[in-house]
């Protein structure tokens, strides 16, 4: 049995969507972040880090999109969610997500976690790093759009775990503001995701939890 | 044949230790930052975001540093550099690769790199950014030091992809002012992993090339 740790809203619905896309058995716990839950005592022993998601496994406890959505693929084969036997194929489907970590999901936290990377009390800054997210945000989903989205799905025709990952932070481009006129595809990558029923019910889960 | 794209003293160090690692055949190219190579047209045409580092193979390009280094142990397992059976201990691996690449190196980019988040001419919200590093880069790499890396390696008893990749950003931490006092065990793997042949040799090309 797995023991899936998230929070509305946030990243952690990728690998929310993945776990339903796999089939998979998992028991799902919200972290208030608006109680600051995630840096409670309790969560803070599942995670050190005082993130979500967190994936309690019987071997022990994953943190990490990315790592999180592999992990998935690779323990539910018969699901398909990523290009397991195929290093290249697979690498390419890994680069889009971590592309998506270190830098669009980066560039979108600066509107709301600025104070990991400058003083709280420096408001200046604080609001010096909002003012930049529509355009270093609209700069990172260009790339997807021109480049990296093949459509239908991120890698094609194949469905994998890049899809719910991009689908998930797409979420956060109007909250961004960034210029949703440059990025027709993704958007039309996103509603294609919204149709889906795995979607629906991991987004419904978390709302009502 | 592969064709790796670097800096020196940037990340990609790390995938060209594990190249040396898996005993790949590779051509070395040289970007170079001082005259802003990485966003030459020619560089741009084989890595759009305009970083290092990428690998030109057969099959396509591949970037981003955690699907790289998968990519080689994927590629090479008889150099046995990731736990490729073990669905959930490659995930471990990944996860640690992840947080260097989300939180640790994003973290150290602020100091070089803050026009990424604020605008280039606010010199005060930059000099703010700067000024942080210190504190967040020692942070980061505390939680590494009390709970991920197991020793003697990151992983424990097994040499993996997260080793190369921690050496080099371990590389930066007394140009970011990281209270080195406080990073024993990371200092030690640093100095574990400098005794490899390997190691030497990546470096040394690097600088002379």
């Amino acid at each position: 049995m797995l023991t899936f740790y998230f929070a509305p809203h946030t990243c952690s619905l990728a690998s929310h969507i993945a776990l339903e896309d796999a089939g998979a058995d998992y028991d799902l716990r919200r972290i208030d972040f608006g109680k600051t839950e995630q840096q409670s005592p309790a969560y803070l022993a599942i995670n050190p880090k005082g993130r979500v998601p967190a994936l309690v496994t019987p071997r022990g406890i994953l943190t990490e999109t990315p790592a999180m959505l592999a992990f998935v693929a690779q323990s539910f084969p018969a699901a398909k969610l990523a290009p397991l036997d195929d290093p290249f194929a697979f690498a390419e489907v890994q680069a889009f997500n971590s592309y998506l970590c270190s830098t669009v999901h980066v560039a979108h936290s600066h509107r709301m976690r600025g104070s990991r990377w400058v003083d709280a009390e420096d408001a200046d800054s604080i609001a010096a790093m909002k003012k930049k997210v529509p355009q270093s945000v609209t700069a990172c989903f260009e790339l997807i759009e021109r480049g990296m989205l093949r459509g239908p799905w991120v890698m094609g025709e194949a469905y994998t775990i890049a899809d719910p990952y991009l689908f998930t932070l797409a979420q956060w481009l109007e909250g961004d503001r960034a210029d949703l006129s440059r990025l027709p595809r993704v958007l039309e990558h996103r509603a294609r995701m919204a149709e889906r029923p795995n979607v629906n019910k991991a987004i419904a889960a978390e709302l009502s939890s």
